[in-house]
């Protein structure tokens, strides 16, 4: 770990340590293997920011609660949202949840800063690869609405999510900041989530019969999974001193192909946390 | 056509006229309709911000230059681009265009204005269905990068496009504004777009063989295409009176659902324009 200072006294990053791998390995019993008929989808939780959901949801997956639950509402650019028919018992059957919407921050609350200010935000970051927008005068802190997120789908009043969850498609829909609980994001296959049957069709188009909504064959804790099916991932360190640099560049836009150069800022939920496979599923 | 008082003095919209007409049809002969395996494509061009890339454009539509070009380039949450094999002697076939990514505004210039100041921009809005940024100090405006939005790729050098062209799938990637040439935007099937072969994966994922990549089938101009297989699109109406209404009952958020009310910004990018089927395909 060493400190980053150049890069502190010139873009205004948060103080702090820096380490120095560039790679984060995923654990197992925080990352979730979710089946569809398109492929398969990995997303990794955050109990850090969201502990309540993050246990719900691990504790639904354990049961099987998820498996032949259909995307009955997926809307393009937008989110697809997956959960039992509304009313049914197995919709009933689970209590409600009070929301995990932000959370309170110290001096101490630590974190790579991206943009200041933000349109949404007095500042983003990155925390543990999570875009996160952060308000220290509120001292409040929240996860942000970027694409591949997932959060607690819910009814009008606060603390009414239960089990079904949405996944965003489509360009960050940040005004959901705070309101709603994000406990996750994908790392891998949100291909499949970007194909999956829409079910809103626009007016004067053909409707989608429920039947076609597309099905989750499969929702599993990666811990759980045989570990020869395991789909093993890791992403960037966005806590690395690489990390940060990569941030301090991407706002310079140096490369010859920016012959005009736009604005050095960054929209959070277009900076880009990559993951990579360290093994596949067999 | 009346003058919106109330709104342009209490939330800074620009000053105009507002049609009364909440809808608009799109002219069949700068309409395209794109046939994929996946489905039916409808885009939009816009020969008012971009008259030589849009009639280039139609001419390699008109001559069959589409059919059966792959898209070679399909990268998830950022582009979908496709073109000829590069270097070929249909790619060499296509001269050079001269870039067209900004354009000069004199004080005539009028639009809906969503966002003030936004992240990239002084001001956003809309003029025509399309999402523009406008900077009055330097007499200056142009289409932002949002999803769907069709662009010409290019090399570094800014005059390098031809005929391989590209179409946003993710979050806008804003940084491209003013160095890329947009001449149109998807306004039926975005869901086709994203349901194309990806063609980039991540390190340690299995490579994507170029015989998997997607394929265009055909692309017409709609005011070819025989009547009876037309699409009818009509959009909203980004000019008139209702949709200004909505862009304000949109920064408000007054829905029960926002026990917390969100910021009253808006990202031009994540600002609706419905589109409407008038006629489907036989």
């Amino acid at each position: 770990m060493k400190r980053f200072i150049a890069a502190i006294s010139a873009l205004a990053v948060s103080i702090g340590c820096y380490a120095d791998n560039t790679w984060r390995t995923l654990e197992l019993d925080n990352t979730i293997l979710m089946t569809l008929p398109q492929g398969k989808v990995v997303i990794e939780l955050a109990p850090q920011f969201t502990p309540k959901h993050v246990d719900k949801f691990k504790k639904l997956a354990k049961q099987g609660f998820y498996d032949g639950v259909k995307f009955y509402r997926v809307i393009d650019g937008f989110v697809a949202q997956a959960g039992p028919a509304d009313g049914s018992e197995k919709d009933k059957s689970v209590p409600n949840i009070a929301m995990e919407g932000e959370w309170t921050t110290n001096e101490k609350f630590s974190y790579t800063q991206v943009q200041s200010p933000d349109l949404f935000a007095e500042i983003t970051g990155f925390k543990d690869g999570f875009a996160l927008a952060h308000n220290p005068k509120e001292k409040s802190a929240w996860l942000t609405h970027c694409p591949g997120v997932i959060a607690m789908a819910r009814g009008n009043e606060p603390d009414t999510g239960s089990s079904h969850f949405y996944i965003v498609n489509g360009q960050a829909p940040r005004y959901l900041d705070r309101i709603m609980s994000i406990f996750g994001r994908v790392v891998y296959g949100m291909n499949h989530i970007q194909s999956l049957q829409r079910t809103a069709v626009i007016e004067g188009d053909t409707p989608v019969d429920k039947k076609d909504h597309s099905p989750i064959i499969s929702m599993q804790l990666m811990a759980d999974v045989k570990p020869e099916d395991r789909i093993l991932i890791e992403v960037e360190n966005t806590e690395s001193e690489k990390y940060l640099e990569k941030i301090i560049d991407r706002k310079k836009r140096e490369a010859a192909f920016f012959y005009k150069k736009p604005p050095p800022v960054l929209d959070i939920c277009q900076t880009p946390v990559k993951s990579r496979v360290v093994k596949s599923s067999s």
